[in-house]
């Protein structure tokens, strides 16, 4: 079984967060085929934490977790706190293909996706 | 004339600034027909500043000028602080058409771009 484990900042407003909740849950009723589960997590000020929520996915039986960081630019989380995260949760459970995808802004698509919101 | 500020949060790691940059300069490069001119702006941790930023494109000639946060949830940054310093602009510029376009998460392909990207 699969997981997607989508990594975003977290927020000291509560709202922010249950967006990347939310999000999380329309991304899976849209491919949960293709992705396996669908669930959020948070670097810092939000649970579930990187490997809490890397953990839930494994306990739910997922033995590949694609960890996608929901950042739009390479500051340090993308660089280098976000991989330190998921080296730690590689360490802990050797048996489970954890895999770090690019971070969302790195897709080509965002130039097109400005264009379009900001015309 | 129209303008377009994309603004980023600005980080500390420069790498991840000019990316910014250079992201500005593409969708320039794509789409300066329709949007005009493309410049970044930096919530803070980089230059130009949001008001700065604003001033540039007006001085440059934009009669308006369309600031888009490139931001992925609506925390209190989206919510309040980028609202706040675009009021600031349009107090100090009230012949210039100062529009706060959604951010970028708000945009219905960010799903569709997470399908792709976590797949």
């Amino acid at each position: 079984m699969k997981a997607l484990l989508i990594v975003a900042h977290g927020s000291r407003r509560e709202a922010s967060n249950e967006e990347v909740r939310r999000l999380c849950k329309q991304v899976q009723e849209k491919a949960a085929e293709t992705l396996g589960m669908v669930r959020p997590g948070f670097l810092e000020l939000a649970e579930p934490s990187i490997p809490a929520g890397i953990q839930a996915c494994i306990e739910e039986g997922a033995q590949q977790v694609t960890v996608l960081p929901y950042f739009l630019s390479a500051g340090r989380h993308v660089s280098e706190d976000i991989p330190a995260e998921v080296n730690r949760a590689r360490a802990q459970n050797p048996h489970v293909n954890i895999i770090l995808a690019p971070y969302l802004g790195a897709a080509p698509e965002i130039i097109d996706l400005l264009i379009k919101s900001g015309g």
